[in-house]
């Protein structure tokens, strides 16, 4: 398993009136979380984009544990836990900065070509990720 | 089961660079769901609350099917699938207006005090709704 | 200056911890009473960009003079108030339904090209909106 | 006047099929332009809200002249033009990072007792504001 953190910090426009940050924001963060991960490896996903190559969202699963409040700094934890044939899977831990555990959670996305909208095998540089993987989870 | 069904437009704002409603909206689209499902049973979420009680999402996961497009009207077909102690399940189903399957969601909320934040049992009123549950589901 | 109404009914995730709905969250509910004031004036804004014409804001302001609150249904009063060159200008009354004065808001639009991202006449089909505007102000 | 930077990266989430960012989604960034100006200024909006004292906007108006994209950092000046008895307005300039000029807007809010709603004067403690942005702007 592959590792990454990154923050972000929760807008006012993002509680409801529940005082709470609202649960359907979390998509947002765990975005910001992968892309940032793909960052750190060295990936752009606009520059995939820009090759004609999308990665949409298939599956979306999530835990809320505790609730997030306005101006709360969480810290996403990002871990790619697979990528085989057309698929990329993401695995995440939502914490405060004081380690309060807020939310766990898992998406699958799946590489597409932009012309076809059809799944298409992962672009050859992300093999080497694959071999990462392999290796830390060993 | 009691099934519900109300419709959304897919607003461009909604809508991401790919040219498909961003996964994150989805959330959004089911909350509408389950209140005008509740509604339909004669409960209304915004007196649940003025009443102290408040329904957090403890969990909820989505498969997206095929991507909804913009000024696309969705249909979300609800159903209450479980009310058993403090918690309420619902699924989901969404759908084209021309019938094309777009995704199928579940989540699970809990009834909590607005006071204490702690879970507490269904208000009175929801007993009801249980034995049509069950009786549905027999 | 022909206005037309459009409902929509705020979702629990437009609210703030204030209560309130978002203040950020009235740019898209007048974009759903554009959409919708030129649907009914013959023009799908979806077909329009299949025909390689945008319809980017360039300014957009807005006064806030009682706040909506979760559950309200909203009544958008849109009036198309000039066509002229490339612009497009509307302007907003939002209401809830029992009168209460929400909000007033202008936004200013522009005719572009999809490929060149320039501003262009407007479509030719606009013209009798134009001659139908002039004769309601006169 | 008194000017304060924050960056802030266009989320995936936050663009349109336009390509771009979508133009309601900047009311949230400049939410948190004027957040980090106050917190700048040693003052936590949270804790204002928990001395029972809102600041909902009153009036929002903006210009975009660029549109922003994907992934962009957007720096976002934010200056606070005026302090005067229960009001306080902002002014913004949004950059990308490459100095490209994409909006300019400006925003009134209102000083509000949690309790009443009502129009309150400004809290002692932003007096000392008022004579650093009349210092300032001598």
């Amino acid at each position: 398993m592959l590792t990454f953190s990154t923050s972000i910090r929760v807008r006012y426009g993002e509680t409801d009136q529940m005082g709470f940050c609202y649960y359907g924001n979390y998509a947002q963060f765990l975005e910001v979380g992968r892309v940032e991960a793909l960052r750190s490896c060295g990936f752009s996903y606009k520059e995939l984009e820009s090759q004609g190559i999308l990665l949409p969202v298939r599956s979306f699963s999530i835990k809320y544990v505790s609730p997030a409040k306005y101006d709360d700094i969480l810290e996403i934890q990002t871990s790619i836990t697979k990528i085989e044939g057309t698929r990329i899977e993401f695995s995440y831990v939502v914490k405060t900065s004081e380690g309060i555990l807020i939310a766990n959670a898992e998406t699958e996305l799946v590489f597409v070509s932009a012309n076809s909208l059809r799944p298409i095998p992962m672009p050859e540089k992300f093999k080497k990720l694959v071999q990462k993987i392999d290796g830390n989870n060993k």
